[in-house]
């Protein structure tokens, strides 16, 4: 039987793809029926599907959709407008590894396919995005086996962002091994920093966690420091975007300074993802590009009125880059990498 | 001639005290007309207004305004009266010293004339409420020199929170060095930390410094580290709320995740504030009492709908507590103390 998720699947005969929108949680949950390129594009720029590895799956899924829906007469059109549609969802968004990753997966299976014909790059399509969903499962719940394993009952995890389970497949990454232990028996405090200016700790991380029966405080960013001092926190756990190389690691805005703090305070600092964010063509941080987005998202988006001058300029980075010192370890779904990572990831990718 | 400013005046003979509310910035520039105790208390508690040095000039005109209003009918009533009053307002905001300073200024001033009668009482508590404000008037400016003797033209400074003008009486604090600088040809670039949850950065110190023709960016708190990185910032400057007799200073939730960064990126972190915020009998930050908020300041106060299911707990202090070690320098209308601060901070009080 095939693996289903609720908030990225399949319907009308694999016509139409289905996300639950999570630009809209947690006041609405809303799912929306996509059929065409630009809303799909649209649905990565506007983070109604966000979180790399939920990324990865949804491309998977709207390639295949798409080429469903083609009209395209041979098995080599089809795969030529794969790859053109593959081209436009990936500069969607230029940070994310996995948006490209999974287009390029796609992309090579449906030409793999191609010699034996038409419907035979379809059913590869299909299985290909089927595949990127069960690892990404298999993946999810190994990561979590692996974060908790470090943890014990009753400590207190700070998280940055949002790396739940809607940005994944099931648990997540960042979160995922407290819902796999609270799953257990266990019980954890987890310190969810809101993330400005999006919110997505607000929004997405209180709610997947306390749905999850995980006992969760939201806090303000700059909180961060306040309860580490307090000793309310043992272990920070992130996701990432992107790591390099030699370990630095892209990750929403704000990771960095939320490894510097747990650095001071000698607290660990772990980041957790797949082993596909793992990007050795990147020798460091200094290569990553980081998009800048709208400054109305800092000035404007959610409130009921403009909060600081109209004519104030804003800078809006959405990521930025933790130096590979500041990071205790790497968790995937093939084990912990640690320091030098220089090392232990290109051992991991050799696996 | 009396010095007036515009944000904290006398009106109706000394009957009335209005104030800009700044709680409505930036959106509306309105002004509120005070007359009773309660409104007073209520303008303290709600933010309309705001920042050490203002509460602290609030509180002179506004324990004046309530004497001369009074219906006591001697001045040993008239006195008794304005102790009750001093102790009300006090205890709308306990972490700011400036409020109990210069409540206790008032009361003694009141009571040192009581043996002249009711009349001298009134003047006497009119006469050191002016005083107040002048001093600060003349404080300020002092620190604005100060700080800008440290700037070259050019340089960034990152800020947190809001130490400008309304906080005070003219300059501000923290950013006084940087409008003080403006009036005399200069230019700096200041990165303004929104500082969630109140946004007094976004609403208050980019309004005041584009009405400076100051050049200002908005950021949100969990981006300073990338600001730090890149190099856009040489100095930090924050205001303080309370000053520990080793150099621990209270101001704005965040500021110490500011210095913890500043420190990681070796950029000189430094607390601007009049000498009344040193606070020698409070030994170190550990005996300072943090004032906790309400979570909904956090999970919907400026929202369209709340950001945060309803259920989750926040976590909602109010200040934190920079330890002195991160701090280069405080620099208060007497100079710049360095460290020690233990010995600096004495020998300034003794000045």
């Amino acid at each position: 039987m095939r693996n289903t998720i609720d908030h990225i699947r399949l319907e009308d005969g694999d016509r139409s793809l289905v996300i639950l929108d999570q630009s809209l949680l947690p006041g609405k949950k809303e799912y929306v029926k996509l059929t065409g390129a630009p809303e799909m594009f649209r649905a990565i720029q506007t983070l109604q599907v966000r979180g790399a590895p939920a990324i990865g799956i949804f491309t998977g899924f709207a390639l295949y959709v798409l080429a469903r829906r083609s009209d395209a007469a041979d098995a080599e059109a089809l795969c030529r407008e794969a790859e053109r549609n593959a081209d436009y969802l990936v500069s969607s968004r230029p940070t994310a590894v996995n948006l490209s990753w999974a287009a390029r997966r796609i992309v090579r299976a449906a030409r793999s396919a191609a010699p034996e014909g038409r419907e035979a790059v379809l059913s590869k399509m299909q299985e290909e995005s089927q595949a990127i969903l069960d690892e990404d499962i298999a993946m999810c719940t190994a990561i979590s086996e692996y974060g908790l394993s470090l943890l014990s009952d009753g400590c207190g995890v700070l998280t940055h962002c949002n790396a739940g389970p809607i940005a994944t497949s099931r648990y997540g990454t960042a979160i995922g091994p407290m819902i796999l232990g609270r799953e257990r028996g266990y019980q954890f405090h987890v310190y969810a920093d809101e993330t400005r200016p999006l919110l997505q700790g607000a929004r997405l991380t209180c709610w997947e966690l306390s749905n999850a029966g995980v006992d969760v405080t939201l806090i303000c960013d700059n909180m961060a420091s306040m309860v580490m001092k307090q000793g309310k926190v043992q272990f920070c756990f992130v996701g990432c975007d992107r790591i390099a190389a030699n370990g630095d690691t892209a990750n929403k805005i704000g990771t960095s300074g939320v490894a510097i703090l747990a650095n001071y305070y000698k607290i660990p600092f772990f980041v957790l993802g797949p082993s596909s964010t793992v990007d050795l063509a990147t020798p460091d941080g200094s290569a990553i590009r980081i998009e800048l987005r709208d400054g109305e998202e800092i000035r404007s988006k959610w409130y009921k009125e403009p909060m600081a001058p109209e004519c104030v300029p804003c800078y809006n980075p959405a990521f930025d880059v933790t130096d590979h010192r500041l990071i205790s370890g790497i968790i995937t779904e093939k084990g912990i990498c640690r320091p030098p990572y220089s090392e232990s990831l290109r051992r991991l990718s050799r696996e």
